[in-house]
């Protein structure tokens, strides 16, 4: 048997118009014969009101409560779409998380899913039955409502389509398809027809925001195919897949940037072992998440700089922290600078191809444009420049790749 | 320990404000020492959108998924009111009908109670948490959500009361209690302070709708006491309660109203016997509740004239069954009127006081008012008059019997 699972998201069943379009998308596969999970989240707007009502009775969270009230928009959009499957003609039925069970631990608003037993539901599936699963919700093993946080929704289609072992999870949004930088920037950009996890996962954390990070990185474990489509055109979208199932892979796959930088520099911090791990740890610590970091000694060769880069909404919270240590660290300045946007150029063909780096930094050199940090891995290379140069920056790489449609 | 089961309705727990003073009501009980579980309805308005987008995406219905679909509303209410109770202080969490389990049969839409396993529920009251029960929702044996049909709250509030053998349900509404009739039309209409269970489901059925008919016979048949009082005035309401709890009892309690009868008569029934049993045996078959019923020999003395009321709803519905029966019972006519009102003196004094009918016809008879139909029983007298003489008859009857307020 050939398990699907579709998923949609808060713009796709906005209205009931949309609910019964997406049922027209569900018809599409149960006709193939397929056995079809729909995972849906709920009406576009909903999570926002029942936020909102949280929020203005919770004052001090009560997360517990949190998660049952906003759970219900989920809950809501699987029960008219599983009526409106039938009205149609399609057997259909909607899975509560607690009725699977998709089982999670206890941390309310984010949690994290540790079981699902999918038994029941499998053979409800294979009876064609089509299972309508609200996406972000989970229970715990003393049954309270918990969600999966923000997003959580992608996170629900690829665990049941790793609990199912499915042939694909087909993630429906309101873009057709993954591209090879922000078509908003480059009119050129092109679809890519498939990318592999890895490199999902560096254009997802790197600013594209098709895929929660957290999905893809769930799908890569379990070896899930996902694609990413359109919901309101009919054609196939972009495949995140296993590296060996894509035959040929272009050098770079994509461009990405990410404007919500910001740029720390300490000036002067003593130059003593275990200072870094004193930093960073504090940061950790604090749950501040660190991505670029440099370290120069200084010019008069006595002390060190150390640069790194966090969120910009961090940015405060870092120098709070920071500026606690500073007895620790001894440092002479302090500068967080916001006008920073990280570019990065992303494929795993580059593990073979060598230059890819001396591309970037001679395409942005001949632009004039500065690139004050750089870091790399083993499939990507990010730079960090003035936020001015950013969509110069994106439309030159792009060319230089020879990423631009024809 | 004492537990206290409180109920508030729609309107109540209509927006944020009215959630928070609800959290007062609550907060009242619980400084008294009780141990508190609250039962709450969805948000006025909720389960009509709810119903609504069901409708227009249901058409033939599928109940199970409505229940999925409008049980939400009750659930959003529960989780802000545990939010807001734990704002200020007061240790409460939720309780979905799953969770406690509050378990129905799988009639969808309209499911009756079958069990209610509260020992944890109990358990978390003991230990100090408010338990905050959604209204209306059940679940079956098979993890399916049910409702318990349009005002299931006020049930789900005493049938928790029974598995708690509280010693009180508190139904909060918009009004403080219950008259000795209806006050929009008599203004010397006086609140009761206490009725018995089979008084107050007479006026409840007689067109009282203070509470639901259901809810009262469930707490008669466990002995639950209620209590119906106002969610905004701070004043006690009417208690309805075991015969012998009330000290002394007027010979009338109160006098109530039905606008909503059509009387239906069928001439020159053939007079065979049978035909009555066939008659409403035929009308039960369609679910068609039947009320008052008089037979009469027919003027020549050879067939019989049957009048009943049904309904004005099923008025339509019941000359349709009729009409199909027409051949085997052999009437000559139906007529059918709806410009009829059932007016109705209850009290369980006048199982001990003979004349209270007498008073009854006397008096209407002194205003001019024709009886067309009449019924009693052991705590009511029931007539139907011209529906243009409704207030009247109630004014005229409510001074007779001693009611007005001085």
């Amino acid at each position: 048997m050939t398990y699907i699972v579709q998923k949609f998201g808060g713009t796709s069943v906005a209205d009931l118009d949309r609910i019964q379009h997406v049922a027209s998308k569900v018809r599409e596969e149960v006709v193939k014969g397929n056995k079809v999970a729909v995972v849906v989240s709920a009406m576009a707007g909903e999570t926002n009101k029942l936020n909102e009502w949280a929020n203005q009775l919770g004052g001090s969270k009560l997360n517990a409560e949190y998660d049952v009230i906003v759970s219900s928009g989920e809950q809501v959009t699987s029960g008219l779409l599983a009526l409106y499957l039938n009205k149609i003609g399609i057997n259909a039925r909607s899975w509560m998380a607690w009725q699977i069970p998709f089982v999670t631990d206890s941390i309310h608003t984010k949690a994290r899913i540790t079981e699902i037993q999918a038994a029941e539901l499998k053979a409800s599936l294979d009876e064609n039955c089509v299972a309508v699963v609200p996406g972000f919700q989970g229970v715990t093993k003393n049954k309270r409502v918990t969600t999966l946080g923000r997003g959580g929704s992608d996170t629900t289609a690829v665990a049941l389509a790793a609990a199912l072992n499915a042939e694909r999870c087909d993630i429906y949004t309101d873009v057709d398809g993954v591209y090879t930088t922000d078509p908003r920037i480059v009119a050129k950009a092109r679809k890519i027809d498939a990318v592999t996890y890895e490199e999902m996962l560096e254009m997802a954390s790197q600013g594209a925001k098709v895929l929660q990070t957290r999905s893809v990185a769930l799908a890569m474990l379990y070896d899930v195919r996902l694609q990413v489509l359109s919901s309101f055109e009919n054609k196939p979208g972009t495949l995140v897949l296993n590296e060996e199932e894509i035959l040929e892979h272009e050098t770079v796959t994509g461009i990405a940037y990410s404007p919500d930088e910001a740029k720390i520099t300490l000036r002067r911090v003593g130059d003593k072992p275990g200072i870094a791990a004193n930093i960073f740890g504090s940061l950790a610590k604090a749950s501040i998440n660190v991505d670029m970091i440099v370290q120069n000694v200084s010019e008069d060769g006595n002390a060190t700089d150390i640069t790194f880069t966090v969120n910009q909404t961090e940015s405060e919270r870092t120098s709070e922290v920071l500026h606690n240590l500073r007895n620790e660290i001894g440092f002479s300045d302090l500068i967080a600078d916001q006008n920073v946007t990280k570019i990065s150029v992303i494929g795993v063909g580059m593990r073979s191809q060598p230059g890819v780096a001396t591309t970037m930094f001679k395409t942005l050199g001949e632009k004039g444009i500065n690139i004050e940090v750089i870091s790399t891995s083993e499939i990507k290379v990010s730079v960090l420049i003035r936020s001015e140069y950013t969509e110069l920056a994106v439309r030159a790489l792009h060319t230089a790749y020879g990423l631009d449609s024809s």
